[in-house]
């Protein structure tokens, strides 16, 4: 019984999954990375920005980029088979602590009573020129029910 | 036998369970997050400061600080149903790195033996003006165990 | 069945170990840090840094350091009974982001077709002077398999 258990476990337990190719989210490839990885029944995604799919910053305004960003971490879930109720924490990286209160809006806006664990830092740049803000999150997402 | 194993083990694994109400620490659902979030065994605390319930910064000592946002955590981590020797992770900014080894001097007094994993860097800035660190970890509780 | 069924996964799902003597790492006891902890099936690994085992930077050189950062993480993973494999997430904080390029063509070179999670900020500062980058990861090294 006991090796029966740990071997039926292993497949869930021990799974590593690197999530690269995700719809409308650029190829992290070139940079060599994954948009996403799930180990230990949790999925790490990787910093999102607001960029398009040629990891060109979508706009020079702070809300437009936070929406993109936000969107990106969406479709990167979704690509992992799951949505933004599946978030547990998020890292907020701003070059300006003064956009903090309108990330929090946008947030809630998308989030609603999603309540996820929340730390904010200024820092003094991000990955592209003219970026104002990158989220990385921990999500989640519950294995596929057996259907028995 | 293997469909009760699953289904046995999926209240464990796939429970989230997102912290909002800590005594002595402010109600964070102002800002929609909350000041934990449990998943996949482990226990997400948001980034912790020297403030006190209404936000408001303790003192604009940096040990003050330090200490308080330590105690911050200690009362996460009971409403979690844990304690300090549960951390497993923690990340320091600091807005002046050279304030980084009062802080390892501040937390190895209230950790003791207890060793985590430490990053430590300095940011540009914190949510707060003249708050000079904010402290994130990550903690694992172990479940109660049966009475039988 | 289900009594046994936890206490048997108790010690796997249950146990914390911490990690404080690598090989060519520093002792991380005199600043009250562990070098990694595994908790929940996961591996948080400390901050790396391009430093010897007497916490001394290795060089000014950017590249020699982000090498060393890298090679300490393969010493603690090796510790912890894994390697650069096992990596799952990593978050990278640069004094100068006009460094990130090179530090994904090394990391490209050490991991090859290994992708983690990634996020990369710039940072105001490191723990010490002349320091340019810091690595901070979390790894999924799988338990041993039971011999049967």
């Amino acid at each position: 019984m006991t090796t029966d258990r740990r071997e039926a476990g292993a497949a869930a337990d021990e799974e590593v999954v690197r999530y690269v190719e995700v719809p409308g989210v650029g190829d992290p490839r070139r940079f060599g990375y994954a948009q996403a990885v799930s180990a230990g029944g949790l999925l790490f995604v990787s910093g999102q920005l607001g960029i398009d799919e040629d990891y060109k910053p979508v706009s020079d305004s702070f809300d437009e980029q936070a929406y993109r960003a936000m969107e990106n971490i969406r479709r990167v879930l979704s690509a992992a088979g799951g949505g933004m109720e599946h978030l547990v924490s998020m890292t907020i990286y701003l070059t300006d602590m003064r956009n903090a209160p309108r990330f929090f809006d946008i947030r809630r806006e998308i989030l609603g009573e999603i309540l996820v664990s929340s730390t904010a830092v200024a820092v003094s740049g991000l990955p592209l020129p003219n970026l104002q803000v990158e989220v990385q999150c921990v999500a989640h997402i519950p294995p596929s029910q057996p259907t028995a």
